[in-house]
């Protein structure tokens, strides 16, 4: 029961309390010209509904998904700009039909930025954890990333071809996966008092599918990016943790804008700072 | 079609091909006394016959599985001390019932070394892969040695327990994970002509099992290592592969036994030369 709740409720929760300040930027400043993850971002959590927001007058369309919370509801009722789409990121079909309600959402347009922020997270260890539990991780968290990107190609390849900037950015078009230093191979003995194994090596194929779509998908002008939003104060992320939600996005905030093609393939934490594999 | 064929044929096979020189020594040389593969190993490939040597004079018991090609049935028949075992690692209940076989052959003593062979291998790109193969691949080449770890651990357990040796080694208690240096997502560039999508996020994530497994069976004495044969002149690696099996395998038998506390949680090459994550 615990299992599934947190899975299927705390998880997906977290994940918008997360980037709640971020929508709430969003929401708040739809008229705004300069580079801002509030105007072109696509966050899928698992089991959700989603937001999108659509300024045809910038460079970058905006189109914001997430889970549907209470206060997210409220975000969406007080800001017409928002619009919730239910997306599943564990069904091939929902994913499908979400890119088909985004595409007519963008009217011909391209779209410049996706973020894959769905994930699943469950307290299982080695000892312990079961085929079922590896397997569920797995599609949530590398499996549903992977097919958002194929869905969205399209619209992320026709944001590139109307850009006019050179190189690789997230203003032209990228795929940015929400992901975690507990991917990291190399660093999991600073995190080990954890027994997230499932966790851990779903977002270790994350991170490996994440340089995969950079090498694939850089010659199309996307750029391609994993990021580690820190160990963040929310429901998942305890009262323990190290950050703030407030720093951890707007570090988040920060890194959008300067990620280029010297980025594209890596990990970075809120920082900016690149995390071994 | 060519796809279940690959994944249930040719892959298994090839397996089977690369370690029958290291099979054959095994028959060859069931009474030698000094650490080598042939005396403590299980190679579980999917959807596998296995086969199990016992020679209960040495410190550890031999137990070899593999798949039923011709050639390996014909060594068994001529080898009375090889027993074949069936054994599917995408299959947890054939898992558990392997383990029972093992147990009853062994006769009270434990189980030296673990060698997770299985593995599948889809000529499948970021564009075509779907949400099936993703999943099939890492059932058999992530979950599969997981779960084996698992299903094996009292044995193992029980060997090093009953080991005077200090420290760790393949001769106390081992589990050895056959990778691909197509898991390392710092070395991916440099293989990427080859479309094998499912095949590196699951070896990726089999990494990060390997890390995870060194940092909680060592307490236990039990070494845990990620092993790259190379690129290999098989079926499945072909004739313009770098290395021919003779030199694939007598570069793994010579690193097995070498094999320290200080390997264990890393991945190494067929030279033993640390590939980075």
């Amino acid at each position: 029961m615990i299992r599934a709740y947190r899975t299927n409720a705390v998880g997906p929760l977290l994940m918008a309390q997360a980037f709640l300040p971020l929508l709430k930027k969003a929401a708040q400043n739809s008229t705004e010209k300069g580079l801002s993850c509030s105007k072109a971002a696509i966050i899928n959590i698992s089991t959700v509904m989603g937001s999108i927001q659509k300024t045809s007058e910038s460079f970058f369309k905006p189109v914001i998904s997430y889970r549907c919370s209470k206060e997210l509801r409220d975000l969406a009722s007080r800001h017409p700009n928002l619009v919730l789409v239910k997306l599943d990121v564990a069904n091939p079909s929902a994913i499908a039909d979400a890119a088909k309600i985004v595409e007519g959402k963008l009217k011909g347009a391209g779209l410049n930025l996706l973020i894959n922020n769905a994930g699943i997270y469950a307290q299982v260890s080695l000892e312990t954890v079961d085929s079922e539990e590896m397997i569920r991780a797995y599609r949530t968290n590398a499996v549903g990333p992977l097919l958002m990107a194929q869905a969205f190609l399209p619209l992320l390849k026709k944001a590139a071809q109307n850009s006019t900037e050179k190189g690789l950015s997230c203003s032209k078009a990228a795929i940015i996966n929400i992901s975690t230093v507990m991917g990291s191979i190399q660093k999991t003995s600073e995190s080990f008092f954890k027994p997230v194994i499932s966790y851990r090596c779903s977002k270790a194929a994350l991170n490996m599918l994440t340089k995969c779509q950079a090498l694939t998908y850089g010659e199309a002008g996307i750029l391609c990016v994993a990021l580690h939003p820190g160990w963040v104060k929310t429901d998942m992320g305890s009262q323990e943790a190290d950050l703030t939600v407030d720093t951890s996005v707007r570090g988040l905030l920060s890194v959008l804008p300067v990620l280029s093609e010297k980025h594209s393939g890596n990990l970075l934490n809120w920082e900016g700072k690149v995390i071994p594999w």
